[in-house]
């Protein structure tokens, strides 16, 4: 080897290609990929990635949740690995990049070092997370989630599908269910590349995203009662009408997060009307309420604000409501040394880079929990994800691959 | 007859018990009626009907809509009649009073004429209207509609139920298809006796409700279109998020109203939300807007402010949307003199009395359109009507029909 590490570079055209070959493997006629966490299809997938990296001289282990962990043996292969991957499986209407990307750039990251015969001090694992989507199985980012111990290994296998198997089954049944619990072992860092899935990159014309961490999650559903009456006969003095108490309280939710800004969310995505008749004022009405903030503490205290102002506001208008919590995601700051390495990398690569948080969860988030962790984003097109007609610029794709390949050097150390 | 005329009182208990025995037909479990428009059911409470006019001594005729007739001779049988009526078809889950209570009271009227004696010079017509409540067919008040000729009897003829079943093909089949046309003859008046369907005379403590005519109703479809993204990775000044924009108009539709007071009604009853998911921004939301007020010239300013202020907020929000008119219905103002005639019986009777206007659809909205007409309205429990709880109490009922006699024998002129 020759060049300095600083000046290696991955191949862009060798990555790209190696996306379209996995999109082969359950794509759909909208150019889209509908790969089902352990199907048939998942299976395919699994064996393509284990034969790529076998042929790359990595070793290849599955823990008892079915991830699968490929490894690059370091110099001093006793070092706590350096690691990074995402998942294969899809939405039904997935695209080809969301977590194919992350997995794929770090076989990239290993098929450059042996190119260049770069040996690291450290190994390099990449590792592929079973069901993150969590669209056949709930719940998401299960591959993750046990690896770490945030979820128990018995209930991921409980999990059942509409048809009712349950993922032991599926597992055993394409052949990725190994026999380690693997829990987490110390890790050195673990860094995962990732399409935005927003607006926020490409609207600022930058490629690099580096993310501070992951927003926490509350949601809740929302009932607001009235009285049905008909629209006809009913003076407006005399209504008790659900559905205006529900419109006033759809936009206390996008008020809180102007409070919180500039990170706070709020949105109100699913609304059921009751009766839902054009000549009946509603008696009630039940929507959702989904509040994103960057810390515990904020999101908490959107939701305290959201159920006191409601509350009182619904009892001035002689209405009636409750508030249901449905799930709770903790917020995670990830690594500030991942996070420098990832904005170092990108500025001497000369790409341009801003911190952009992440709203939605990722396998990332619960490895934070048991090593120094960073994701890096790439932008995709109109910000637009689980949708066939995801897509990504191939030189976007390069640039993250890059800045993954120094971000992991720089803590892989090279001899 | 001795006891001068405005002494006449009818018999509440008879009256009641006639309502009773009319609910028995197609009762329900749970205390209410399911009498559809030309079912069977309906076939024998009009059946009942006729015999009731007949031992009463009426005649009775059927237009070709299938509307019934019932007659008692006037002293100067030349005379236009006074009229009453309503209808005796209800909602799938109707109460006992809603129509029937008209149609009731004026036999009521008739029999307690006979019981005493009294003649009219103008001959009393006590009328059945076809499907009232347009549950089965479609348009309401059909036949009202076409004996006026708001609505054309092939038009009538040709409206299919859930089943393809066609009006005339219902009407042959229950035996109720008359043969002559019926066009409106000239009447001296019309009367209405109805539960009012809404709260403002229970909330007064009133009994009789002179109704000084029926709200203009405008119906539109609202369709605010923003762009569908994920809730998590969208930060809100990126957002296009359609429900906030809808629900930002679904209170001017409220807030139009109140600039139209004390008529003005403004309900958004119906509402569907696009794709309806917890964690993506809507797209699309679609809602039913229901504008009411005293006159058309009201009622056409408040949808075109409606239209012009939505319009100009939604692009405001970089939003777009469309405004869809479903049906109007023109407003109505009934008869000075036959208001002045239900005031004068009331005030005579001693019962608390007050205008109430209608925001709902009778029968005697096309009959004030051929006929001087008037409606008397008496309370119903907590405003409920279409709802098989429906109630009012046996000393209303007898209230308002007393009035109705009083006003009949008014223009009836006795002898």
């Amino acid at each position: 080897m020759t060049a300095p590490v600083h000046e290696l570079r991955v191949d862009g055209q060798r990555l790209w290609a190696s996306l379209m070959e996995l999109a082969q493997i359950g794509a759909t006629p909208k150019g889209g990929v509908c790969r089902l966490a352990l199907s048939d299809l998942d299976r395919q997938a699994r064996d393509w990635l284990c034969a790529q990296g076998r042929a790359l001289g990595m070793s290849v282990r599955v823990d008892a949740i079915g991830n699968i962990f490929l490894r690059r043996a370091g110099l001093r292969d006793d070092l706590p690995p350096v690691m990074t991957g995402s998942h294969i499986d899809t939405q039904p209407t997935g695209g080809k990049f969301d977590g194919n990307y992350g997995v794929l750039a770090g076989l990239e990251v290993v098929r450059t070092l042996n190119a260049h015969g770069v040996q690291t001090q450290a190994p390099i694992e990449v590792v592929s997370w079973t069901n993150e989507e969590g669209s056949r199985f709930v719940p998401v980012m299960m591959g993750s989630g046990v690896h770490v111990g945030a979820i128990a290994l018995e209930a991921a296998y409980a999990a059942r599908d509409a048809d009712g198997v349950s993922v032991r089954e599926a597992l055993s049944g394409i052949g990725y269910l190994g026999e380690k619990p693997m829990q987490a072992a110390p890790a050195a860092a673990y860094f995962e590349a990732h399409i935005e899935q927003g607006p926020v990159l490409e609207q600022h014309n930058a490629v690099i995203g580096v993310v501070p961490g992951v927003l926490g999650i509350r949601w809740f559903d929302c009932t607001v009662t009235g009285m049905e009456a008909h629209a006809g006969p009913t003076p407006m003095a005399m209504r008790q009408d659900a559905m205006q108490g529900a419109a006033r309280l759809m936009q206390m939710v996008v008020d809180l997060a102007h409070e919180f800004a500039p990170h706070g969310r709020g949105t109100v995505g699913m609304v059921q009307v009751y009766p839902n008749s054009r000549n009946v004022i509603p008696g009630q009405v039940r929507f959702s309420v989904d509040l994103r903030a960057s810390s515990d503490t904020d999101v908490d205290a959107m939701a305290e604000r959201f159920a006191q102002r409601a509350q009182e506001l619904v009892s001035g208008w002689g209405l009636s409501m409750s508030l249901v919590p449905v799930s709770a995601y903790p917020a995670q700051v990830f690594a500030p040394k991942c996070q420098a390495l990832i904005e170092q990398a990108a500025q001497r690569l000369g790409l341009a880079h801003m911190p952009v948080v992440s709203g939605a969860g990722h396998d990332a988030v619960y490895m934070a929990r048991v090593a120094p962790t960073g994701m890096i984003f790439i932008p995709c097109a109109g910000g637009i994800s689980h949708n066939e007609i995801e897509d990504a610029k191939p030189e976007h794709i390069t640039a993250g691959a890059d800045v993954l390949l120094q971000a992991m050097l720089a803590v892989a150390e090279v001899a």
